[in-house]
């Protein structure tokens, strides 16, 4: 039976971006597929209360200083150097994510391995359809198809529907990961996961 | 030169008590000396504005869940079964941090080591001079004169004054490690601790 990692997944998340190759290379390792289950962190903070990290810990003198500390060890550590804060952080990810929901299995894949170096790298602007629309036409998808996809309720729902299970499965941020019934949450936990993977 | 690991050390954080044992076994590995720093945590929430995870988390759903799993894991990874959650937490560790304070070196590690069982594995009441003063006893102390050392009102500032020199350093939680000017927060980061040393 092949090892299964589930990835609770966003754009919009900085974390998933700094642990998605690390991720790709520990898969490769411990021959497993990732499987992404896409999530939008906007709706799923409303719905646990949750916010992004350096809004809820900025009345905590140091804490946010700490994170960027570990931010940047994790980043010298996997040799993360062209990732750049992206200047609309936090932007609007949902129409990203109905197209991702569009899409099964390696194409997921594909398609997330276009945009984040894009997003993350090149300060592509989500908004800009266009310039969307060249990032995917260029890694091979037919990106007009895309965009129609997206605009179907179907499609809208289903981002919605995978949020609020999500959440009911006690996720409460973005990027988590799921071996069978185990969660683990955030970037720190590479170190476990690929422990449990070398057991099973 | 010895290798050190300096531990902001209070012994009312549950965290403090589980990464105590892993911490004395890395630095076994490691031929590292444990450098105790007495900081009190309530007097630290206050300057920093932190506050313990499971009241700032208690608005986000999922997230002490995931705490609590955390916490059941790594009791699991170390052996830590005789830990019990206190009855009385967060009790006052005031008059523990002044003794521990007073003390130095091997004294500390000895004090620690007398305490931090009685307290997270046989609920010893801290509020209690008698209980505490026995375990003291037991363990080779002279428990009335630390007692009367605890009185004292240049250990008293003492405390304070390590307390707050931690917050300027950056720290806003216990257990916090520090290798030279390296700061590592929280239970989690045992690895990377170890990984430092290993390099130097």
């Amino acid at each position: 039976m092949t090892k299964t990692i589930e990835l609770i997944f966003d754009f919009v998340s900085p974390n998933a971006y700094l642990v998605w190759q690390p991720l790709r290379e520990l898969a490769g390792r411990q021959g497993a597929q990732i499987q992404i289950t896409p999530a939008f962190l906007g709706g799923m903070h409303k719905l646990t209360g949750n916010a992004p990290p350096f809004i809820r810990d900025a009345d905590v003198k140091g804490k946010n200083a700490y994170a960027n500390l570990e931010m940047r060890r994790f980043i010298a550590k996997h040799g993360l150097n062209r990732f750049k804060m992206h200047p609309k952080f936090p932007f609007n990810s949902i129409n990203l994510l109905r197209m991702l929901i569009s899409l099964e299995g390696d194409d997921q894949i594909k398609f997330i391995e276009a945009l984040m170096p894009a997003i993350w790298e090149e300060e592509l602007d989500v908004s800009d359809v266009d310039s969307v629309a060249r990032v995917l036409t260029k890694a091979g998808f037919d990106a007009q198809s895309l965009a129609a996809k997206a605009q179907d309720p179907a499609i809208k729902q289903a981002v919605i529907d995978s949020t609020e299970k999500a959440v009911e499965r006690g996720v409460f941020g973005i990027p988590t990961f799921f071996i069978g019934e185990e969660m683990f949450f955030g970037k720190e936990r590479l170190g476990q996961i690929e422990e449990m993977l070398e057991k099973n």
